[in-house]
């Protein structure tokens, strides 16, 4: 991703164009940058009062086709930044608008060019129930835990930059304002969001644009990394005062975070973690911060709000994915599955505790537990979140704050992924759910039944009815979900009408298991679309 | 239950005085009608044109402190009636109020009496998750479904109320309009609630008295069996024209059903059976009726909807309690209380599949396993709704016309009631949801835990440590769901501090139970309100 910058006609005051790709991008002289990525307008202005406040800028962009106003923001120093994400390739122009003569009626135009490798766009809901970039690859979202990674040493966060480069993860959730821990005894925030020293010398109607700039750095790693950062903007673990701000100062917090963040791609709004233990908000708060990250975010990022002990209600329109802590939920694909047909949107349990070494009861899950969740989840037609809590120091743990991960499970997370990556692109639905919820797929294409810690010996082939005719020819696989096995079952199966609901095999054939927990079988129609991965 | 009619001053053309409670009651001079009775006004009025399309009629009850606007309904023959059901004793005054002045300005006043032996008002939502009479006595939900049990003839209704008066059950869910069935052929339903005859040859601008007079009966003869009457408005199964009428025609219908059976305090408004099977209906319609509802009834009754496959957003304020349709999120303690979560409101799972001889799979539960799904509904802080699906000719079953039921479930279920009705006043919630989903109660008084299929032969005595204090003597007894037997176990258990988490017996003692299925074990605390009832 690389963005170009260009010379307003016009005479401005002073005009910057920023690079902000890290990824080194050649230094055309076009000014030109990537759909879905990052184009910045930068101008020079007021400095009196308080900018952050007094100030408001955007400017709308227009392509001939659509028009979209985006925010702008006040980058401290005299200088104010619109960054703007094009959703389509060709030539776009733009106008800007302000309350302050300098910023207002500054025009220009930039080309959009198609995006380059592993440039998808911005993830969007697909199929109701999953998610898909924008340019349509299926996204299979598998998700971890690193809530304070930006506020640890350099060399540390370029330790999890590393740990993330080498695992299956493509999002990770991370606070944007800081959670106290024992940790940050040795290791205090190197920045602060807002402009003050903490604990509560603060003045929170001034950002601290140097905070911002360095979460911005990391977000474009994670964003070249192929990492969806799920950012929460809100959460009740500290007192530091950002926690207890009026309705304007909240408003402008949100504000200025999705001017910032929003022209990246790889945003997804978390509203809040654990929302309800938050005791300085309503509930009626976040149904108003949450509508105001709909209106204000012209890019329509992902946006969720993720519980304590009380779900939201994620029927609310701002919502566009279920965030759920819970466990329970995922200990089996029948109760996974639950939470789809009430909200009708993708089911994301971002918190189903943690595999970590049992200090805490919400981190004692063992590799297999975690496994065996994320399995359940899958086959529900949801998603998993991981964390990694092995305490190493006093809350030191790659889920608070980064480094390297303990835990046994992120190698079978990572073969997961490239088995339901193989799978079909519409996601996997429950196939007959209230009669065999083990069982998720495409109906007629392809299946996936988890046996859990079911030990079963022997699998008689048997389909429901949905979309499967008879002497129809299938493949079973045998996958070890712990051991990482991929093991095709040399006899091809021919389907034969059983009864009003079933079709079995012709000859009444059945495939051999081993007789332990966390097998799985892998049934799809010979010579149908979606093709079985090989063994990784 | 009986309500006392009265000589309203002013020159009424005619003002009739019915007793409608069919328990037969003292026929006192005095004009009073009980609490939760039902008082209503006869009137006559103009014949001339469609009255159930052109005369709006109600009136407003006034005790002094509350103004309650009941709306009146045509009953034919020139006759007009306004039911009311008094929610607090002493002297009330109306005044009626029409768009005929012959039916205007009629005033009056009646005594309300204390409520009599058996009547506790209508039930209510308690708790959150629970129910309750009127006047707080709990009400433990235990339901049951007798589709079509008025369209039958009428030897078989007094059957169905014989066999009503000796079941569990104090919920049935019915039709208002008529389900096509291969046994209508033989028994084709006596009377239709609109005027006309079938299939097609309706007017459904009018409806008919006699209809709606002979289901009255039969809700209160239900009333005075205990049994609240979970009224479905709607239903997808016909093609009679019912189902297919406009919003003006829908509006007039649940109108009437609330202005005649609204004073009925036994009464729950079902707005729909498996709501998105009625394909002349979009969700919005359903969101509108559903308003309506809450509008129109004066009372407040419970108001739900039951699904096919789409679960309604049951977030919707006019939904007083979640009636969902799903067997699977009752295989277990856990999955059942997943919904509670979401709609922070009674969850009720009227339909979990039937006891049946297996013709459907929707009917084809042993009495073992829907024992099972009402213990895990229970136990999950939830409710449970039976059928009984045996087919004894075509289509001919408890759950469609009513008669015998041939299942195994029911007493069993009657002994449910009792240990739940012996249990805590606030009901069952859950105790420690996220690591013993097993388990529910209130905290440090009463504790019910179903080991479901699970089949252990001993039980470490252990309490989660809310509300739990060193030292604690708690009995505990063991329940076997199947063989209703409740036997204390000798020993008395003392709390003792076992970690961050949980109590233990001071002595480390533990109860030996038999292995098999379907035990449970009731804890309580030696000396709580709440005391265990005795075995049955």
């Amino acid at each position: 991703m690389f963005m170009r910058a260009q010379f307003l006609a016009g005479g401005l005051a002073a005009l910057a164009f920023i690079g902000a790709g890290l990824a080194a991008a050649p230094a055309a002289d076009t000014n030109t940058v990537e759909q879905w990525g990052l184009y910045e307008i930068a101008l020079n202005g007021p400095t009196n009062g308080n900018p952050f406040v007094d100030v408001r800028l955007s400017a709308v962009f227009d392509d001939g086709g659509q028009r979209v106003e985006a925010p702008g923001f006040y980058d401290g120093g005299g200088v104010y930044r619109i960054r703007f994400m094009p959703d389509t390739p060709g030539c776009w122009q733009y106008e800007t608008r302000a309350n302050r003569w300098e910023l207002a009626g500054k025009t220009g135009a930039f080309t959009a060019t198609p995006p380059g490798p592993g440039n998808h766009g911005p993830v969007r809901v697909h199929n109701t129930y999953h998610f898909a970039y924008a340019d349509g690859t299926p996204y299979v979202c598998i998700g971890t835990t690193i809530y304070n990674w930006l506020d640890t040493p350099e060399s540390l966060q370029e330790e999890t930059l590393r740990t993330l480069a080498a695992a299956p993860f493509n999002k990770a959730r991370m606070l944007l304002t800081q959670q106290p821990a024992a940790y940050r005894k040795n290791f205090p925030p190197p920045l602060w969001p807002f402009a003050g020293t903490p604990p509560h010398d603060w003045d929170l109607t001034r950002f601290n644009p140097d905070y911002f700039r360095h979460y911005e750095q990391r977000l474009a790693q994670l964003r070249d990394l192929g990492i969806e950062a799920d950012l929460i903007l809100f959460n009740p673990y500290g007192k530091w005062g950002f926690e207890a701000m009026d309705p304007a100062g909240d408003e402008r917090y949100v504000r200025y975070v999705v001017a910032r963040f929003g022209a990246y791609r790889n945003v997804w709004w978390s509203l809040a973690n654990e929302y309800d233990f938050l005791r300085t908000k309503t509930e009626a708060d976040w149904d108003r911060l949450g509508a105001l990250l709909q209106q204000c975010d012209p890019y329509a990022h992902l946006r969720s709000i993720h519980n304590g002990n009380l779900l939201y209600n994620h029927n609310q329109p701002w919502v566009t994915h279920a965030s759920i802590q819970n466990g329970l939920a995922v200990e089996s694909p029948a109760s996974a599955e639950l939470y789809r047909d009430v909200y009708r949107k993708p089911v994301v349990y971002d918190e189903v505790k943690y595999e970590g070494d049992g200090k805490y009861r919400w981190a004692d899950l063992s590799g297999p537990e975690m496994v065996h969740r994320f399995w359940c989840g899958a086959i529900g037609g949801t998603y998993v979140g991981h964390g990694d809590y092995f305490t190493t120091m006093a809350e030191d743990t790659w889920t608070s704050f980064g480094g390297t991960m303990k835990g046994e499970s992120t190698p079978r997370l990572a073969f997961l992924r490239k088995i339901l990556a193989a799978g079909p692109a519409e996601g996997l639905d429950p196939i007959d759910k209230w009669n065999d919820p083990d069982t998720a797929g495409q109906a007629g294409r392809y299946y996936l039944t988890y046996f859990g810690r079911a030990q079963p010996t022997n699998w008689v082939f048997q389909l429901y009815k949905r979309d499967v005719v008879a002497g129809r020819r299938f493949q079973v696989e045998v996958i070890d979900t712990w051991n990482m096995t991929i093991t095709p079952v040399a006899t091809e199966f021919v389907t034969k009408k059983k009864d009003g609901y079933c079709f079995v095999d012709v000859q009444g054939r059945s495939v051999s298991l081993p007789g332990k927990p966390g097998m799985a079988l892998r049934i799809t129609a010979m010579g149908a679309a979606t093709s079985p991965a090989s063994s990784p």
